[in-house]
């Protein structure tokens, strides 16, 4: 494609999401570095060698429940049996169960040798003393073969890929992990995600804007967004409206692994900001997708002057995103285009964005051609989870996004037909941020 | 309640939840300690100080598109207008605006004073040479007064209460105290959450489990998933199947904001963990939940011995949680029950647990008296979200679970009926991790 792809139509999200979704798979067969982080300091990270069984999961027969090992066929009799045994959880496996004998057992606790079911201890009678006690499964009551047990090896064989490169680690994978005696994993280093803000009105947090001035929130929110995401954030310093300040900050950005410009997108400032990209030999995938917030979305390319530099990609190019400057378009896109291209440079499988539905409560209305992303607060908390818009004034409206926990997406107008809003009570789909 | 609650019916999933949002309501009132973190470390973290708007938001009445600010009824005339200066942004705002004419703007600039609108340079017609400049809107377009302006103070106005205490921090609202000028904020300290796996059967991570033992996984799931929560994980050794280990955890576990059992609260072993509850004081608030997986759920309180101890919470009591030992039982039951109560003393105002709907593609059944929660795989990406059950080995089955990302809730069979099951193509809830 020309690098301002002049006169081509701009793509829908759908068309936009799959060109992502095709560049990230592309990316992902570059594996970034590697290195070893302690099990409670992995949440987040992304595994870069496959989980194997140590040993069978179980690792012993086990007793689902706490009760007495039997022989079903015995036990459906309904004849008494004397307890021959007992069995508590972390005691080696016992055995062999006598004819006509039941086992006490533990939950988690190994059956005996000869039991082939474990019959419930609320489901039975006690008879006779401590030295001569029986049970007897209450009539009418039966039990099958393998009732209330989990066989060696139901859950995994030993060697069984139970994780796969790629997995990000939460509480579970951990516990996984742990189950098999993995104090510390192999992960994928964070992709190191330049943060460029750019516009002669932003100034420092710190600062105390003069008129016509605001302060840089866009790099404070995407810095957070790319932490949660799983990269490593690197602010660059704000760069100014001119082509000596932009190619110097692009030119930095040539070490990171990932560059998110934004401001500069819209139809006056890119006049800046595109040239200074064109210089620095960036080949566009998109400028502009038909979406609302986020239109002015840029796409691109940029060769890599040092292969040796950055993280993890070698011989790749450096992926850029031109977000809009107003925090809400900025959001937006991240989630929609940025995020799954993230992903795939942390070596991940699943890449987002996320949806989910939801009972939409207000009514929303749809336009022509754009695909819209609508600040919305959801109740996720109630039994039928419920969502409603937030009322904003225009994507600088932060304020309106703090007050929002999703995203209602509205389809084209085009694809709602014959009606151009979706009402009250209907399902929608929401972006989960 | 007495401490066994003998013979009460055990709460359904609606009456138990319910039962913890009132108490986590309650708990709420203790305010936590507070500390100061840095904005780029106040992720997770909750607001311990309302956040106000510094100024007006926008400061200036600012120009939401690159193009002309004019006065509206004159550009709608179609007559040319003399381009009178221009203003980028960041630049003080300028004017007033002469008679007749217009004034050249960027998006993001400070409208000329006299200005009433902005007309998009996509929609003007431009002549003369640069020291005559003319734009002219074209017919038959016109512009309405205060189009593509966003009013000075529109999103908000100075001394505006933007987030609540209690609002956890986010990327948005990290970009919101930037905008605000807050380099750091006032955060209320994490709650520390004792987490006491029990059992006989347990072995630490690195150990090589002897016949009938397993590792234990639980504290490390655990652990993951009270950090995610906002919590602070205090993960004490492993307590043995005997009074004195129990007691002897318990009362250590007495310095922190919440306890965490697993193991010991099924029919044959609760009469260890809970006499020791009970020697401590205890008073429990449910013993059992008709939910699957997670039945023997308990929940209770201890008081506090030394009121003086642990992060936050000042003469009130230990809010205790017994969580079955089986991975998957304990995982569903602290995201429904036990998140809550950590998300209220750590000062959360939104509590949880989050639920969403999906369109399930399997068929699940349901259960008499028992609420479901089951392991499932969402397409989280897809255009629609799309829903499916995880084949498992009961709850004990963590690789199965590693494949889920949420939980299928199936009502009681008495709330579906006629039917006993829920349908491919049906719309359901689901439990986000």
């Amino acid at each position: 494609m020309s690098p301002t792809l002049p006169g081509a139509a701009l793509p829908g999200y759908d068309e936009a999401a799959a060109l992502i979704a095709g560049y990230a798979a592309k990316r992902a067969r570059f594996r970034p570095g590697v290195e070893r982080v302690a099990l409670d300091e992995a949440a987040g990270r992304v595994l870069a060698e496959p989980l194997h069984a140590d040993r069978d999961q179980p690792p012993f027969a086990r007793s689902a429940r706490d009760g007495f090992a039997c022989r079903a066929a015995e036990a459906s009799l309904h004849r008494p049996l004397a307890v021959a045994g007992a069995t508590r959880a972390g005691q080696a496996p016992s055995g062999p169960l006598p004819r006509g004998s039941a086992w006490e057992i533990m939950t988690g606790a190994p059956v005996p040798s000869g039991a082939d079911a474990v019959i419930m201890l609320e489901h039975v009678e006690t008879s006779g003393g401590p030295s001569a006690r029986t049970v007897r499964l209450l009539p009418p009551r039966t039990i099958e073969k393998d009732g209330n047990i989990v066989a060696r090896g139901a859950q995994a064989r030993k060697g069984d890929k139970l994780l796969s490169v790629g997995t990000a680690i939460s509480a579970v994978q951990a516990a996984l992990a742990a189950a098999c005696g993995f104090p510390a994993l192999k992960v994928f280093l964070r992709p190191r995600v330049a943060i460029l803000a750019t516009g002669d009105e932003l100034v420092p947090i710190r600062s105390s804007p003069a008129p016509g001035q605001i302060r840089n929130s866009s790099s404070a929110m995407l810095a957070a967004m790319v932490a949660a995401a799983g990269g490593e954030p690197w602010v660059l310093p704000i760069a100014r409206d001119t082509a000596k300040s932009l190619d110097a900050a692009i030119a930095r950005a040539g070490a990171a692994d990932l560059l998110l410009i934004t401001g500069g997108v819209s139809a006056g400032r890119f006049d800046l900001v595109e040239p200074a990209l064109a210089r620095a030999g960036a080949r566009f995938h998109f400028i502009g997708v038909r979406i609302q917030p986020g239109k002015p979305l840029v796409f691109g390319d940029l060769p890599k002057r040092n292969a040796k530099m950055g993280n993890s990609i070698r011989r790749a190019s450096l992926p850029i995103f031109g977000l809009p400057g107003n925090p809400v378009s900025s959001a937006v896109t991240f989630l929609l285009f940025a995020a799954p291209v993230l992903a795939a440079l942390a070596g991940r499988l699943d890449r987002g964005p996320r949806f989910a539905l939801a009972r939409l409560i207000s009514d929303v209305k749809a336009r022509p051609g754009l695909t819209r992303f609508l600040p919305a607060a959801c109740s996720f908390a109630g039994s039928l989870p419920q969502v409603e818009l937030i009322s904003w004034e225009g994507s600088g409206d932060l304020a309106a996004m703090a007050r929002a926990n999703c995203f209602i997406v509205v389809p084209e107008e085009g694809d709602l037909r014959p009606k151009s809003r979706i009402e009250p009570g209907a399902i929608v789909r929401i972006l989960l941020s």
